[in-house]
């Protein structure tokens, strides 16, 4: 199970606002990244908020891979935009594409600050169960 | 964009090696446990990998949650199972519910070892980027 994991916050996007509340328009740049990036895309599922009047706000959304995820949330309220990149790494080393995924995904809502963290999954702190020996 | 983001990765899972090759199984597992967590499911997908015999293998899938989401990647080969859950803070503090739901979910794969990680999101080590004075 080992695998990359990249997380992103991005705070104060400066994209063009329409790009964080449009569900059909992130949903496809997902998409199309994911593929540029020659990672296999088996399906997605994006939902789009709306305000009190009806009209389009956030974005909450999942790229589901053959290995692993993307997920991506909007609070255009803020301008913000919360990311996640994983892959596996357990048939080949996706770690490259995983990083110019997530390079690309976060130049396109050019934030003015970004928190970053990576993740080696398969390598996180490990915790024997005691109901192992029980 | 508060929010925790709950990280584990599962292996040598005891629960029946059924339950990590069966994506409609799990799929409503997991759907289940999040309406019982009150967390809000606005939308979900999960994907059967088949071996070369056309025999079920392992599971990909995402639960999409008005909270943000659930994810989760099996590996029957080694009994492992990665396992994400996020919820964001932003109009309640969905902490309680989302240590639940992880607990929930952990318990029903029965690991011998869990590696776990924890996140506060929107409190990662943040970066201001020179491209924003550029």
């Amino acid at each position: 199970m080992n695998g990359l994991h990249l997380i992103a916050d991005l705070n104060r996007c400066r994209c063009p606002p329409q790009f964080l509340i449009d569900a059909a328009d992130l949903e496809a740049f997902c998409v199309s990244a994911c593929t540029q990036n020659r990672l296999t895309v088996v399906g997605r599922f994006f939902h789009q908020f709306t305000d009190a009047a009806g009209r389009p706000a956030g974005v909450t959304g999942a790229v589901v891979l053959a290995e692993s995820h993307v997920t991506i949330h909007t609070w255009p309220e803020i301008n913000g935009v919360s990311l996640d990149v994983y892959v596996c790494n357990f048939s080949a080393d996706n770690s490259a594409a995983a990083r110019h995924l997530f390079a690309r995904l976060i130049e396109a809502f050019q934030p003015e600050i970004k928190a970053v963290e990576e993740l080696e999954r398969g390598r996180l702190k490990s915790q024997v169960l005691s109901s192992a020996f029980a």
